[in-house]
């Protein structure tokens, strides 16, 4: 890797473990929306966006903004970004990893006195992880003006309202209307991300083009049978909610492998009502998380588990429920931003692969208003959510120089 | 059924509505070991015993015992019997049911001058559930002389240890030993008691001999996988501690139908380390009760349910632990007692089925001195050990019509 863009990721990864060590738990990486240290994270991430070389604010929300204005007539704009909030006792670089990236790309492009035809809007998204709020894209709702002002009364744990904690990080919930970008000025949106997957980590490849974020079901499944003495009740004439349970867990799982992960299906919690050695289950229920990049197969996928289970459950005489819990459809990413995003890989001789994600983004609720586009890097075994999380200094800058060159080449096509 | 057997039947019934309303706790029939509705049920029980013409004591662990005593030179002791204490949240019969049948077996024979060759001891056990203390047939190992006197300092949740509650109810911990019947005065053992599973209901048949105690192993195994992200690995590269565990148990069920119910095998508890939605399990316990009547078998199953479990984790890559937390030795009932007692039955026009006890009973404990015999009574739908376990007088007639013959005919012969 050429010298300029390794120094340049040495020192996003320093500035990666300067923000971890501001936390609000000090045992473990923590900054969640709204508190002490999201709001020192938050100075911090201005004033490197300020070093930049860029115009900041800080919106109601708590998203922090940095632009870079073109000169060019009726230039629209390019918001380039991810979020600096965490989950509980996460990584280093979940999100905050892609906001660094944005501000490194600007600072070059200001730097180097290069113009491009659009105006660049690097933004720091103040919560994505919806941990306080059991929310999502918080502050990509509010940037694309798509926020549901119910939500603003929604409370956590301690009772502090959404609306309170806008007030107390110096926010106006009145004025947040005024911090959306109109849809008319978007030109698109770029995140880069850890992959938080094994793909890359496995394929030994630094960067990986996003085609979709998945679509995704949450579905509860209950099984009724009959408990009974797990001494008494001959093999023949019991109706074990689990045996049952289990027969359906095998065939979710085949289901899943049979699309070749296309379809990923998770049993994840598992629930056996009054539990006990001795006694045969008469009630378990188990929660199902299915997703995938292509809507008809998720579709069909949850009909096709739906139809499978009600066959298995009736041959053994279980009565089967099923409760929809979540419905979220596939997001495309779009397809000319992310045909620049494979050339400029291509041409900076990586082998091409395109993954779908299976978490969600930002780019999820800004699909809505725009064209969006995200570049995944290899993290350390796909570990994420956890302290482990790690990223190669090497893969950083492969990624700046793979959206260095998708910025100043590809962009200005779409 | 003629009418003399119906009517004891009735009474038997209306004294254990009477003894089901002396419950610990208003709400629910509860008789546990040394407590207020123990004592009070304790010595209704004996005056019932003194109305049926025996001499009676309650021993030092609280059974309650009443002889009736044979002129015949050297007679041996016929030992006839059930416990009395109950599980919380019990039904009527399980135990007392066998208790309330002896009384009145020996009432007949008092009232009918009928003497037999040998002494009848009524003995109504004081624990047998063991809920109190976890410990298994408190009251018939004092009548055997085969209690570990390390279990006296066994405490429960309140802190008392199983001595003091001897004390509290009157016992002396050091007279334990003299309460033992002698092994050479044994005849043997006789207890009836509901079957507690459903084949007698489902066969509609009121009766059946039962030819074995199963043996009993409980084990753990455990599933180490690796957690992961539900959105972000794909199906071939997890390593799902569930599906594993779901397959495991899949095929647990599906070895013991093939045995033809000879071995009886039950998943009843299973964790889920860190359950989420979201995320593939990485650890996963579960439980497994498994038994039968006979050793080879119990002992070939466990086998070869470790076998197949190491190769099905094996094929996953999925480590696997076991721990064997319990094992128990089938027994077998004394093929004398349980050959008269199968004519009985036969000669009563019933029938004849033979059952093995997948559920353990004091004679477990007694068949260690002396050679026991049970007869199954059917319950409704196989219920047991809750409010809705039932039993109709027209069975218990029946059980106490081939009682009659059993002990008036064919138990001298043995």
């Amino acid at each position: 890797m050429e010298a300029q863009y390794s120094d340049r990721a040495d020192i996003i990864l320093q500035r990666a473990d300067i923000l971890a060590a501001i936390s609000d738990d000090a045992t473990c990486i923590s900054r969640i929306f709204g508190t002490k240290a999201f709001v020192k994270s938050l100075a911090l991430i201005e004033s490197w966006m300020q070093k930049a070389g860029m115009q900041t604010k800080v919106d109601q929300v708590g998203n922090v903004r940095g632009r870079l204005l073109s000169t060019h007539a009726a230039a629209k704009t390019l918001v380039v970004g991810s979020h600096f909030d965490t989950v509980n006792n996460a990584g280093k670089y979940d999100g905050i990893l892609g906001v660094l990236i944005a501000i490194d790309l600007v600072e070059q492009l200001v730097e180097n006195k290069i113009e491009l035809p659009f105006n660049i809007e690097v933004v720091a998204f103040s919560d994505e992880e919806g941990v306080r709020f059991h929310t999502t894209y918080l502050g990509s709702k509010v940037l694309t003006g798509t926020l549901n002002k119910d939500w603003l009364g929604f409370t956590d744990d301690a009772g502090l309202t959404i609306a309170q904690v806008i007030e107390q990080i110096g926010g106006n919930c009145d004025q947040l209307q005024t911090d959306a970008i109109p849809k008319e000025e978007w030109l698109g949106y770029f995140e880069v991300h850890i992959e938080q997957g094994p793909v890359l980590w496995r394929e030994q490849i630094p960067v990986a083009v996003v085609s979709s974020i998945a679509g995704q079901q949450r579905l509860e499944f209950t099984f009724y049978g009959e408990a009974g003495h797990a001494g008494t009740v001959p093999m023949n004439m019991r109706l074990d909610a689990l045996t049952c349970a289990a027969e359906c867990i095998v065939f979710i799982e085949s289901y899943a492998k049979s699309t070749k992960s296309e379809v990923l299906a998770t049993v994840g919690k598992l629930h056996i009502e009054n539990a006990a050695t001795n006694v045969i289950p008469g009630k378990v229920a188990f929660s199902l998380d299915i997703r995938s990049g292509n809507e008809g197969l998720l579709k069909k996928a949850v009909e096709e588990i739906h139809k499978s289970l009600s066959e298995i459950a009736g041959k053994r005489y279980i009565k089967i429920e099923t409760r929809t819990l979540m419905e979220m459809a596939p997001v495309h990413c779009d397809s000319q931003l992310t045909l620049g995003l494979a050339e400029a890989i291509q041409e900076c001789n990586c082998p091409l692969i395109s993954l779908t994600s299976g978490a969600g983004h930002d780019a999820v609720a800004i699909s809505q208003v725009a064209p969006v586009s995200m570049l995944f890097v290899r993290c350390f075994e796909g570990i994420s959510h956890n302290p482990l999380e790690n990223v190669e200094v090497e893969d950083v800058a492969f990624a700046i120089k793979v959206a260095d060159r998708f910025l100043r080449e590809k962009v200005s096509r779409v």
